[in-house]
């Protein structure tokens, strides 16, 4: 589809400097674009590649020297955003129930959703307006899905699964399997029987392999419009908060709960059972074991080291009890001198 | 299901104080129950809650102030994950073989068994009473599935996989696939066929998206009652013994022996070739690269500070090195001044 | 399939010492080899097997002690995957498209290959040669799989994924999903449309529930001979330089461009952004926030300790900063006496 860089200036509200008319219908890094694509500046390490792009326009929040035309808005990203999108709109889905699926007759599911090639749907699941369900999903019994969620292939929801609307679910997601209960009994564990579910809010992206566990008693719930990026562990009962962003490889254990505006770097780890007030952020790697009750940015978060620099580091660590008792013994014999 | 409160007793030997005669039919937290649901006592961080629960029962180690009635038994968490195996019991499954799934010729499948939708079970596979496969699984061939066992939608099996008898596996768990072996030769790296199997006890569960990889020689033993939580990886030869308990994203690396009751946290990984005596916990996110012989509890668990805060600790860390040599030359001229 | 220990030398360039016609049909441990069978010496720690020895055969580095049969070779770890792929060849797979596999008229398919049961293969996908696709696996509209590629059952790839030749796909992998890309907007994140996709080399292995995302703009590339373990998350418009290794549950963020022979052990966390030379070496664990210029080996691992010993090293460390104020305080009483 082509757009005009004035019409794409009025959807994001932005100010052309330069021609109006020129048509756009795809988008290029600064370096890589040729003339059609719109680009974008938003941050000063790519700022050398505005001088000699081939880009017809670029999104900028102020007027610089570059040949392309200028799309002069207050949040270049965010006009990036809208502008891909319109550019690059979802595929339109194909209405109805493929033949191969396996769709319970107990179920209510809208004209205009698709469902695809061996989709497994259980009993009394409702499936709303425009959803699209991937092939090879399956969706346990009495589960609801909001309407305009997206649902690649591969993925599973439990039984009672509750997604809200224009969710995207990436393929391998498992949301609403039992959480990790276990009583111990004379040397064995005894199996708690998860009896909550999964609820997960609307406009909630959920990236590949991630897992969502459904609570033990009562239900683990994901706020609206959080994303959550690949291989994410969520565990039974947490709260995730509002607009929280997790990168990979993140996990939360059981019954946290989790403020809005929450974002987690990747590889971290939040211990369950604790309380994260809104806009805290935890940088890659780190490790949540304590609740956290002011915002504001945490870490333990330690970069490498060439490996042999590195040992001695570990080394003298190890060592900090004894060279913290030399640093007394030091200052017992200068009190002594005094 | 509805129980009286005295039939429970019954089922966990535990003493009523109260109406043995009050009908339970669900759980609940002590906070949210209401008439007809028990819930249970385990943490005194709760116990603020029994004054005023309308729970019709709450499962309690000592007699204490509440309206409700009282289920007092020893270990309140086992009697409770007791009494909640019973009232949601397991949903029956419905016996046979679904029109859609794709079984071979030669494979031995119980008659009481359940084999989902478009569920592949290749050539010689041996699949025990009461098994149920959940849609679109696929069974690699030579594989045997024990009794009882329940198997998720999404699980794969590769070919040879033993499974004992009542496991749970969870959606999306991969298990005897590849391990990771290769050789270096002349600048690439060469791949080392993985000859051996998977094979898991009996009473296992293992959650959503985890792996476990086949043997390169020999193979990779998941010991009787082991739970893994979602998203851990078992690398090839791995041994993990009886009762061990694996929080998520947990990883053990190829040829680790571990011994009974194993208790880790999440995001802990363990090196390859270790060997882990019996009765040994580690807490979350630490790294183990040595065996460890004394049972016990292991960390490297360094928990989140201020960013701030933490970045001079990090600098003062790598200046541990001159720290400590500026006490070396404090202790040399007090030594000096003796 | 019986080998002679002649035949294998011819194969892998090796010396027999003994006797060229024995007869070898598979490959087993020194401890645990019977007859028949040829087993390999690469580590001191099981030389011990070597005198008692069941084996028919082992390959060695040099001659030694033993009542087996010797091959040997310079390389004996290489030699060893050598005669192990002869002896445990790849299953020949069945040319032909499974009467329930669901493949779009728009496909081009070579028909040498082998399309499992519940495939679904979207519009244009081409696939070559004596490729082989799991059972319920996916394959997104416009992906090229070349040559001799095996995929295990489950599998996704999103539409546009480019696959070279002789990979190996485990299973639940999902390439090509959409990385993880939002710009916050008044209060919201906004999804950013992920134009770019995910180029696979050739040679390349993938482990069980790996994630690789499609290029934001622009593609995510996985060079030639890169091993990926399980779980490994490859963000979007990563470069994963050729003959690559990296260990399982180990992630690596967006836009990195990685050198050639980089080798990470399990639970590594790279951000995103950076360069890293080629023959980089991160151990397990670490954290890389930083490019890397420089080739070597780099960490930031640290192994755990008793848990009470740990605690007073964080306790410690968390102190330092006025450990390193009283070692100051003493340089300062000692400079003034002298």
């Amino acid at each position: 589809m082509a757009w005009t860089l004035g019409k794409l200036a009025e959807l994001v509200n932005g100010q052309v400097k330069g021609d109006e008319s020129v048509a756009i219908d795809s988008v290029a890094t600064l370096a890589d674009a040729v003339k059609g694509q719109i680009s974008f500046l938003t941050s000063t390490k790519y700022k050398p590649f505005l001088a000699t792009t081939q880009a017809s326009a670029v999104i900028i929040a102020a007027e610089d020297e570059t040949p392309a035309n200028l799309l002069i808005v207050e949040n270049p990203h965010a006009a990036y955003a809208k502008v891909a999108q319109e550019l690059y709109p979802r595929t339109v889905i194909d209405p109805g129930i493929h033949p191969t699926a396996t769709v319970h007759d107990s179920c209510t599911i809208h004209e205009s959703a698709h469902i695809g090639p061996n989709v497994v749907v259980e009993e009394n699941v409702i499936i709303d307006e425009r959803v699209s369900i991937g092939a090879n999903s399956f969706i346990g019994r009495e589960s609801h899905i909001g309407k305009e969620t997206l649902i690649y292939p591969l993925v599973t929801l439990y039984h009672e699964t509750v997604i809200g609307m224009r969710c995207i679910i990436h393929s391998n997601v498992v949301i609403g399997a039992d959480g990790f209960g276990f009583a111990f009994d004379n040397g064995v564990w005894l199996k708690i029987p998860q009896v909550g579910k999964a609820v997960i809010g609307n406009d909630v992206e959920i990236g590949a392999c991630s897992t969502i566990d459904r609570g033990a008693i009562g239900d683990t719930v994901i706020g609206d419009g959080v994303k959550l990026d690949n291989q994410i562990q969520i565990a039974h009962n947490v709260q995730v908060g509002d607009q929280s962003v997790i990168a990979a490889q993140s996990g939360i254990a059981g019954s946290t709960k989790i403020g809005k505006h929450f974002m987690i770097g990747g590889h971290v780890a939040v211990s369950g059972h604790l309380e994260i007030t809104d806009n805290v952020v935890v940088t890659g790697k780190s490790t949540v074991t304590k609740s956290i009750k002011e915002p504001g940015s945490y870490s333990s978060t330690i970069p490498v080291e060439p490996s042999n620099k590195w040992r001695r580091y570990v080394g003298r660590f190890k060592r900090l009890e004894s060279l913290s008792k030399r640093v007394a013994k030091c200052e017992e014999i200068l009190k002594d001198k005094d």
